[in-house]
């Protein structure tokens, strides 16, 4: 495609997000189709000759919005807030025009010092010390994978350069909260540990992590012969942004010479909120930490800031350096391939500085105050309604919810809490996401959209009441 | 940001980088700045306020411009092709400015399904067997260690569910040619195997893996009590595009039930093209397979595709199902969650689809013969010029050379060869890459930018001649 052909199209394309964007209450919030329904609009092998830009335009409401759940719009309350701010979006679209690659520092120097500036001013913003360094990598899972396999080099003394996990050594065990997000669970078999070598240490009536359970697991382990490795702890769980404690977590594990991995995927976002630190006293003691200002914050995915104290034992596990990769200005720089799994990198750090310049901190933070006002709204109007419960505490933006009809308890309530859950979905009036606490069914509302404001909270908390009551 | 802002202000960028890529010819290919130039320009800290947007695009020509290596450059010649074909950009842009992500199927059916048609549409381009199911990963390295991964599991019977790889079983081992990409080495590394545990095969004149060393090494290995567990063959090494021979190796896969991984990152692309298939010649016998269509064939970055014979296996590896990523569909949909290590995803599909579609396979084809034909160009004039050396075959589109003049060689000639090439690289005209071969440094020369022409190429080669005779 020529630049020409380019610049006609793509503003015609410009008109259609601005127009998406600015209409999207009107469109379900969730997509009404069945499996394979896309599949059949689409033909079975790719075209031989080019097709015209109205042909794929077209598709764009024919085939793609009709499958989309729609996670920009208002009355999106599902999974965590997964905003794109439109100036990040800006930012990662100059990204994708650019066409550069950061492979070295040499192969786009623009791409790595703006990662370094932007990480940098979000670690000032979020009240941590200068020792922490951020690079950008993908996803939570995989900045999580990232500080699992760095702690098990740290306790291995890097036996990845001898026999890996398959040394003989006395097995390296793991430790994280049974209400720790699946990708935990994930990164620990990835990198090897397997689940045999996995604790999940019960959380207290709020949902955190108790220490002392903690303590003893390690201490168990121990006098069993194992190694105790690393410790995932969670600011902001999924099911209900429970916090674990950090500083007797990081107590702990300064005792015993663990690593302290803090997963702040989603609540991460509140660093820059000074009110909101209480929930990361302790933080300074941990070696990694991982935050996606892809999530509340905005930054447009993905955008996944993953933070460490010692940079250099990061890179002593991830570096590789091959001749074509070798430049003169090698150890002046940094060479963010060294920060993590892949080689190539996107010019991610755009859409954070677009973010972040476009709005300033202060609306960012307005913004996030906003939506734990309405969290705590929500639930208020919750716990003074008859048959309604309110299951954990409101620390940030989501409100874990459930009607309780009289009569109603075990399979028979998590069949109602289901149906109802559904019937939301279905509406297309509201996205919300089920989930179990305690072993039964209840709803998260996980408020936080760029739009989201007090009105469509009150519409969703009026659609819930009656679609739970006809049922 | 408003959709109404967004609208004014994506307008001026499409014209910036409408006019950037018709303008880029004017640029120096390689960014001419030092280390801290880019840094040494930011603010220390994050705005307060917002910045007006004239202010942040002015800073796109300030700042980001002269801090670039132009990837999209015409006598950009580095690394490999790394195309950012701009009707796959405006698929980006959709996916950007959509903002949606995929979680599970549900969260947007679309992203899932065009995903696995347009895998499906490159798959039957290539000539594949529909035995073979395609997802899209952000890189080769990362593709290469879920194939890693992924091996290791079938050798273990699954050991992620127990101890891992630390049950004290004899060690897995992994085998890869001696001029492998150094992603293979981390991969293993990362996954856990240990560098004592891996395997570098010696290769024959033309670079590629000998394979009656691959089996001696094997049972070496079996009579040491170590268990064989996979085998990485490339297929257009970094290097030189030298082809691991894939029918032997198949063989020696089969016959001694190793894990056969396919690297064709690069060379991938050409299986379009019924003429190279004879590189791939006994890719049927392998069990994944990584081909990056956002290098060659033009997808832009970030689009590696990972395919695999048996999903079930990948899926059984990798998956997670906690209550809150459940729905009623599962069973039925693919959730591509569990075909990776990211839990989130971009809708990357968009961009394969606008490329194929707004280009069609025939031009595609068309392009990919014409860089193959300047590479052999290239090499014909480098042999009938004294003192120039083409140093292994022309398989796809890359040129390895190396000027020796009379007396030099030795450190003496390296020398003369990174003078010379950091001269090219210098000088902003062009942008190659130097790498080591057989101990010794030489130029490789990588052909395929979309806008390359001949005229470039003999553009580029009076250039090396020039400067190397200059020094």
């Amino acid at each position: 495609m020529t630049p020409e052909e380019f610049r006609r199209e793509a503003h015609r394309l410009v008109d259609w997000i601005a127009d998406y964007r600015a209409g999207i209450e009107e469109r379900p919030v969730m997509a009404q189709i069945e499996p394979g329904d896309i599949k059949k609009l689409l033909p079975k092998s790719a075209p031989e000759r080019p097709e015209s830009f109205d042909a794929i335009f077209a598709d764009i409401e024919r085939v793609v919005a009709p499958g989309l759940s729609h996670f920009q719009h208002p009355s999106f309350y599902g999974y965590f807030p997964a905003n794109a701010d439109l100036a990040a979006v800006l930012g990662d679209f100059l990204g994708s025009g650019l066409g550069v690659i950061g492979l070295t520092w040499q192969s786009s120097p623009a791409l790595t010092e703006i990662e370094e500036v932007t990480c940098d001013w979000l670690r000032q913003l979020s009240g941590l010390s200068d020792r922490w360094k951020g690079v950008i990598q993908d996803t939570a899972s995989t900045s999580t994978l990232v500080a699992l396999i760095s702690a098990r080099e740290k306790s291995s003394n890097y036996a990845l350069a001898r026999g890996g996990l398959q040394s003989g050594e006395p097995a390296l065990t793991v430790y994280v909260s049974a209400q720790a997000h699946s990708s935990v669970d994930k990164a620990a078999t990835l990198a090897g540990f397997g689940m045999a070598n996995l604790r999940h240490i019960e959380t207290d009536a709020e949902f955190g992590m108790r220490p002392e359970l903690l303590r003893a697991a390690i201490e168990k382990d121990r006098a069993a012969g194992l190694k105790p490795c690393a410790i995932v702890a969670t600011v902001g769980t999924t099911a209900t942004t429970a916090v674990d404690p950090l500083q007797p977590i990081g107590k702990i594990a300064k005792e015993f010479g663990l690593w302290l991995h803090v997963d702040a995927a989603m609540a991460g976002s509140v660093m820059i909120l000074p009110e909101c630190r209480w929930m990361f006293d302790g933080i300074e003691m941990a070696d990694s930490l991982v935050t996606n200002p892809h999530k509340w914050l905005a930054a447009s995915f993905d955008c996944s800031m993953y933070l460490v104290q010692n940079p250099e034992h990061l890179i002593r596990v991830m570096s590789t350096n091959p001749s074509y990769l070798q430049s003169s200005v090698d150890g002046r720089v940094a060479n963010l391939r060294d920060w993590g799994i892949p080689l190539g990198r996107r010019f991610r750090a755009l859409k954070l500085w677009f973010l972040l310049r476009g709005n300033g901190a202060e609306a960012i933070r307005a913004r996030l105050r906003r939506d734990m006002v309405n969290a705590r709204w929500l639930a208020d109007e919750a716990r003074r309604t008859p048959h309604w419960k309110v299951l954990a505490p409101i620390h940030l933006q989501t409100a874990c919810l459930r009607h309780e009809p009289p009569g109603l308890s075990g399979a028979a309530l998590d069949q109602h809490t289901q149906a109802w859950a559904e019937a939301v979905n279905r509406s297309g009036e509201a996205y919300v996401t089920p989930a179990t606490l305690d072993g039964r069914w209840m709803v998260r509302v996980s408020i936080g959209s760029l739009t989201t404001e007090r009105d469509h909270v009150a519409d969703l908390w009026r659609l819930m009441q009656r679609l739970a009551a006809d049922l």
